[in-house]
């Protein structure tokens, strides 16, 4: 494995450019392959075997793309995937979007931590559960938030639409009195600035792609891995199904315009 | 036939639910199955076989189920299964939530129509050609606005939220100086008295649950099958999918509480 290698991503979406433009702000060295399954998106409502399977189908396109990391830049493969590939590639570094956020919770001691995401994450205790396995003393509220997600989606962060519908959400008397808000989706990064201006600055809110960013460089540098040879990096980005409603969005979440290549799912 | 057997209603989700309480308010002595395919919702983005697939399956168990006209109160398969469907069902009044509301426009003569709808709706050109098919001479526009399907599902009609994307849709140029505007998703109804407030009262909003209503009440007096026995009439409501999020979008949408119960596709 060569140090100049790609860092593969993939998610079921768009979303998880949030997370490949974290890893490109904090390692602008590193070239990356980006897979987004928009045919397949969201994989919220779908069954576990059918992620599984798209989550294999991907992971085998960036092996074969000669990447020497994958991240799972979504939270429905982090939940399902994870341990799978972990087997399949067992010489490849893999990262998902769970852990490190929740590792950084029990590092924190933190006392009440909220978590904001999409009802399917939310109905799959995919936060709690990583918190116990990271024995994590904090107390964790979950808290659906659905419409946040198309309208990051659709352009409205940043409006008096996501104004509106935090305030909404986030009056939610559970959620009273927390230490700690984990963004537990990947869309959530652009309403940052606006939820933490919602508690006044008293909330410390968790950005999952920074810190998988974050936890990325470590597992790198530990594993001789990390990029020094310097730029320029390539980055590539790939889309199952490509509409033009996507180019938008994917600039939005990524940060700047970039060139989608639509490619099927590998068999 | 009997005028005492009940109308089959059926949409992908439980968008249809806004038809099926026009028909009830319209028709309040007339019994009717409702079927939302919630498991495969949205249609929009599904292939025309798949869609054709899923609506013969659902007109399949409204027809056994005694039906003696059906509603098809979905824009996709609308679109996709109306031709199919009829020749199917030779015997059985099908209407679907498009000719109706596009009819008036051609009775009403207008001039400059607006159109506003999901993507999917837009991109299948379903109204422009149904407006060529009456031999209407209105000039239609047509302009897509996904943030309010989402919204209103979750509950966010008649906030602020609901009033910001309205603002942010509605403002486009392509609108100015209509005469009429046509709700071209199950969903809007909820918002028409927010969008007729927006144009101050000034442009006419058309709402194709209360076209289709009208257009049913028609179709079955021709035939004589409309109910003349009087009440009480029986509501049966199926989904293939139930979640705890549907009971409190679907009287939201019917406008009343309702017993929704869980079924799967027929074979």
């Amino acid at each position: 494995m060569q140090n100049t290698q790609p860092i593969g991503i993939f998610d079921s979406g768009v979303g998880g450019l949030t997370v490949a433009s974290a890893i490109h702000r904090l390692l602008p060295q590193e070239s990356f392959i980006y897979f987004g399954d928009t045919r397949h998106a969201p994989y919220g409502d779908k069954s576990k075997s059918t992620i599984l399977d798209y989550s294999r189908r991907i992971s085998k396109f960036l092996v074969e793309s000669n990447c020497k990391a994958i991240v799972i830049a979504c939270n429905s493969a982090s939940a399902t995937a994870y341990t799978e590939l972990r087997e399949d590639w067992p010489q490849i570094p893999i990262l998902n979007v769970v852990d490190p956020v929740v590792r950084e919770v029990a590092r924190l001691k933190a006392r009440k931590v909220g978590l904001i995401a999409t009802r399917a994450t939310v109905r799959s205790e995919l936060y709690p559960k990583s918190l116990q396995q990271f024995d994590a003393q904090a107390l964790m509220v979950q808290k659906a938030t659905p419409l946040l997600a198309p309208l990051v989606e659709e352009g409205f962060a940043g409006t008096k639409v996501s104004r509106g519908a935090l305030e909404h959400y986030l009056q939610d008397p559970s959620l009273e009195d927390l230490s700690h808000l984990i963004l537990g989706c990947t869309h959530y990064p652009l309403l940052q600035k606006e939820i933490e201006d919602y508690f006044h600055q008293k909330v410390q809110v968790l950005n999952s792609a920074d810190l998988v960013a974050i936890a990325l460089q470590k597992m790198l540098e530990q594993k001789a891995l990390l990029n020094t040879h310097g730029l320029p990096a390539s980055m590539q980005f790939y889309v199952s199904e490509k509409t033009d409603a996507f180019r938008d969005t994917a600039k939005l979440f990524f940060g700047q315009e970039i060139d989608l290549q639509e490619r099927l799912l590998p068999a």
